[in-house]
């Protein structure tokens, strides 16, 4: 298919009240992760909470193949109606790629149905990334493993369900593991959880941190499938 | 284990409406379900939505094992707050068994974050239920498949997410095929979606679909595993 | 990537055997699937069981992407020694599509292993394939089903381990139903069980047929991730 | 039901010629897991590499609900004709469960049709098994995690089909994860890999490991599901 129409989306508040925030990523995280994305050739758009309707209007929803999502303080500040109307957009076939502490965000809860509660910890530890499927496309043009020197630790159990398909596993230097990687289908959409970023850690400067994005989004790309359709069929497809 | 202590709950609401509902059901649907479950040898309550808190409080609810879902034309009249609090309920282990028109149920879309819709047609045709997966627990004591003479049809595309186990495929008179026995794991709850049922017809007196309500409420006690934990966790595990 | 160099395999028997079937498939069920893939532009050539090594040499796959099998009454014919050089190539990343009796041949059966038996009948009744996963890419320019109006049926159950991902679910006249399109994660390489085919009917000039092999191939192609290595790690990656 | 049989298989090679392993295990391994699963009122059987038929004649199959392997030096020794009889019960029901270095064992490769592979370093580190899927009846009585001292580690990449559903994933010292605890159904039986154990460390003797054996003999147990039946089928269920 043609290269997918990607949009990142960014809480976006971080970066303008703390000063430790803004010189890792002085633009927001959103223009670090656009930039990765597009050095891959991707055509990348971004948005944020404080945009209206929160930049995800319905027609540049409709211009969205894939939809890159990162929260973290203001989960609750993202109004339902928004909320819904990418869910809508997920269940029709777009994208979805929800980052790190975007596991707490209302379209991730709303689509995994479950809690999405986790344990964290921030002592600047080491992770390790181990590739589980390396058949998997996200696993494109990477190594068995890759580290991060110093993240934030999260750790099992994380109350999802079972990903259809899991692709990474993490190691923390101060003892938990992480299905760090999980793929799932949605309606007609495809979603991809990442753990890897964090607002104070130049994470998504990373180049397999950046090589797994553009895995991911060429990933979740919308396949061309039948549009779904419901409801009541009064006629039988066999004679009666 | 012990034996599980279910909670039958129903809408109620057609029983009292339509005298042909009445004819089949004539204590409702909760009873004729009930009584199945009891003729196992099962302890099994009931509760209704006109009930106060729908018979589902918090006391009920702390002492349900399994809770078994019929709802229909009044899923919107169940309150958000008790939605939530069996949402929590099945988070924390307890099995849910969600029948036929139960698909469009809040809890249930709540727990699949999926719209749940399905194409259907009411011209009492055949449906033929062919057992998939053999050894699963919830398929003792049938036979390859079972049929039901007349039902309310239900086709694919069901739109939820693929089951953990899919147990059950329907073949419709009509011409569809339909996943009518579907395992989920949802926190540390079991979740059984299972097809048949209808106001109208006599099926929950059908010994195969009781054999199947009793093996899911078997299969979805809750199996005493560790309580999760969320949240900080400031120390380590290792030594740093 | 580029476009995936596409092996299609045939017993080639019933053919040289078989007037009626020479009559459907007059060069070979092979080069009727051939023809199909190189009109969506895809790079195929052919290997026959008579071949020398069955033509699958260890040039000939090292030079494959994507093998497709369609074998029938000689599965026993095909060596050990071929079969495992097979296996060898899928769980290094050689995408591998199986069509309907290929169900019992050597290289199917040791990559799930299990049975892989079925139920079957050969009076042409129609079948009616439904699309269970719109989203999946291996159901791109399909509509919610497509109809086989002639067909062995094949029916549950099927004695397979259940698929990574369930695409297809067939609907028969004759009263059973079949999970028709199985995909599943093998080593680094994707597998792919397509149902439909039989050596007396023209199914393979079908063009949902051919649109399903064809995205099949895209799909099963290897997608470049690391190569697996096993075997002793003296050294931990961690001080001690 | 009524508590399953269980027969323990061990090689039972490396305690009768290494003094070290003898210490740990004097009755050898199978005394030792036998006698943990006696403790929780199951019935156990043992048989061993030597004896005749490699002590699973027919007819010991056939009173075996769920046979408990372990094998490590010797798997090449284990007959083709005697894992076929293994692999026919298995898919007629019973349960089987692999333990630790039988990952390389015959039967469970023949199962699993992948390599079976993995990482290992022999080091004596720690391991943290965390529990994945607090729900599910193989978690029972266990904490979120629990830690063996000292272990032969084993790291991914474990060339195994993705488990219908993963239990525990372990965390080790030296830097490495591992899918320690992974579940699935094969034919009508129910196949349980446990990583923990090895010849030289009294793994078997710890009362965590001990349950986890417990709990996965009861999960395994036939479930008395209906007999598979194959082959042609020349009437439909349906008029033509």
């Amino acid at each position: 298919m043609s290269s997918p129409r990607v949009t990142v989306w960014n809480e976006f508040r971080h970066e303008k009240e703390n000063p430790k925030v803004a010189a890792v990523y002085p633009d927001g995280i959103h223009e670090a992760i656009a930039a990765g994305l597009r050095d891959f050739g991707l055509k990348v758009r971004t948005a944020v909470l404080d945009d209206p309707e929160h930049g995800l209007t319905t027609e540049v929803l409709g211009e969205t193949d894939v939809l890159v999502w990162w929260g973290h303080r203001a989960h609750g500040d993202v109004q339902d109606e928004i909320v819904e109307r990418v869910h809508g957009r997920v269940l029709a076939g777009m994208g979805l790629i929800v980052l790190h502490s975007g596991h707490f965000s209302k379209i991730f809860r709303r689509l995994m149905g479950t809690s999405c509660d986790l344990k964290w910890r921030e002592i600047d530890e080491k992770e390790r990334i181990w590739v589980i499927e390396a058949g998997h496309p996200i696993a494109e043009g990477l190594g068995e493993y890759f580290e991060i020197p110093h993240v934030e630790m999260y750790g099992e159990r994380f109350d999802i369900p079972a990903p259809d398909t899991l692709v990474f596993v993490s190691w923390f230097q101060g003892g938990e593991v992480f299905r760090s990687g999980c793929c799932y289908q949605r309606g007609s959409g495809k979603v991809f959880y990442f753990r890897p970023g964090h607002e104070t850690l130049p994470i998504y400067y990373q180049p397999e941190v950046r090589r797994v994005l553009r895995n991911a989004v060429q990933w979740a790309a919308p396949s061309g499938g039948p549009q779904m359709t419901f409801g009541q069929r009064p006629q039988p497809l066999e004679d009666f």
